[in-house]
């Protein structure tokens, strides 16, 4: 293979899961593997899809030594939580794998699951399993997260549904959120239930590397193109359109809906929402378009 | 909390997953959370129970930087695999999260990948999600995977159920395994499916970090004690019985099982398995017996 002696870094995450992931066999029940926010798999219950999510924060890259441990706790299991949102569904059970230093306090592993606790708690999400193994003195602790999760098969959001036209929108505002906000935020669970309930959505994620990464992935996925309003895109105080764009970890909703649903859209949500911000950024076009051609975003690699 | 300021290999994996684990709510859906091999759930249907497992190999301390790619990638699904095995059960759905250096070359995630499949492959399991993510240019890499299960309510066999006078048998031979076992293991799946098809066990658990440190959790956690005969303990050629009992890594199937059934076992093994050995090693007696008393196996920290 020609590419195969390239360096992980200069082919991205994408391509690189792409790749490996597209010679896998998959089972007859697997309605989505790789590449969407979750996987997505049939179950005995007609009527519902099971969701399964697995992601990882290392020390250094998602958070510091300094980090407080309760935060870094509820960062690991509410990044997942999110990726269950941007697909409809509800959490249901947790498992934690814990990679630590030897050194490391028992204290310090307390307060981080007083952390997933924290997270877990307002969907009754249980903590069904957890190992710790050491990562050696000189290792580089990590938090990995498997979370399962439920949706009605008639409300399960994908990324690559959207349709050329359909408006795009994002929850919350952008940017900046190493002030804090990758720390603390709330997944957008009763925001994305109440939308797949009250709405047909045609495709939807969470911002995670940040729209200028993500609004491609989904328009690709969707094989569409888009094209959006720059100074439309909801700003953090402070946070300059570039940061709003390329921070990343916003964990906010992007999706996209028919234009004849919008206006109907934006008074239900000011009514049921009235402090988060729902804001028209744009829509999806027919593919090739990309306008303006964004570029940036967290780059894993 | 007076123990909080204490190291974590101060107290010992065990005692820290009982400590973090114990407040954590579940709920009532859940029938086995943390301290069994996987973690069991009731599911739409009636008949089975869902098994869900996480378990992670971090370079330097389950594998070598020189270790080949597809051995690792081997190694890691092949571990949980064992797990579910260890419930009596069929594995079902993988998710793999990566921590690499952004150094790494894509012909050695390629390669780790072919491991994966090969382990997943006899079993159809579908690898239904990965993701990467970066350690930074001096972290640790290591493989983490998630895996559910399936396996009918009536056959699941957990570590707790286990009964004062029941033997206990070992599948294969101890010791060794870093001499290559440990990465070439077969999870002994078909095995344990024809026991608990065929049999009652009380209880059985797979042997990961040595009999020395796994029988007394069995024990413990059936709330008896038990009694073995350390010469009766099959061993890798070359292992002495202290490596048997220590070395740990022999994914092998530790179960107990009614005296009057054993005759019958034995003489329906060997002529179902009659290239691997099941061994009679002891029995489980009363709480507080442990004779010998077992120390030693695989420390986390």
């Amino acid at each position: 293979m020609a590419n195969s002696s390239k360096k992980i870094r200069e082919i991205g995450e994408d391509l690189l899961i792409k790749r490996i992931t597209k010679n896998l066999p998959l089972g007859k029940d697997v309605v989505a593997g790789a590449g969407d926010d979750c996987a997505v798999i049939t179950s005995n219950d007609p009527q519902s899809y099971v969701l399964l999510k697995i992601d990882c924060v290392i020390e250094e890259i998602h958070y510091m030594k300094s980090t407080p441990p309760s935060a870094v706790g509820y960062k690991a299991l509410s990044r997942a939580i999110s990726d269950i949102a941007a697909m409809g569904g509800t959490p249901k059970h947790a498992m934690i794998s814990l990679s630590l230093r030897p050194e490391c306090n028992v204290s310090y592993v307390n307060s981080l699951y007083h952390g997933l606790s924290k997270a877990s708690s307002p969907y009754n999400i249980s903590i069904v399993g957890g190992e710790t193994a050491s990562c050696g003195e000189n290792g580089t602790p990590s938090v990995t997260v498997s979370l399962t999760g439920q949706v009605r098969k008639d409300r399960c959001c994908f990324r690559s549904k959207g349709k050329s036209g359909h408006i795009l929108f994002v929850t919350g505002k952008l940017g900046k959120s190493l002030n804090g906000h990758h720390l603390r935020f709330t997944p957008r669970i009763e925001e994305a239930q109440w939308l797949t309930k009250k709405f047909k959505l045609s495709a939807m994620m969470d911002l995670s590397d940040g729209l200028a990464s993500d609004l491609p992935r989904l328009a690709k996925s969707s094989n569409c193109g888009y094209s959006i309003e720059k100074n439309q895109i909801p700003r953090t105080r402070g946070a300059s359109i570039q940061e709003a764009l390329c921070d990343g970890e916003d964990y906010e909703l992007l999706f996209a809906i028919s234009s004849k649903d919008c206006n109907k859209l934006e008074v239900a949500w000011q009514k049921k929402f009235p402090s988060l911000t729902l804001t028209r950024i744009g829509k999806l076009s027919p593919k090739g378009n990309a306008n303006p051609d964004l570029k940036g975003g967290w780059k894993h690699f």
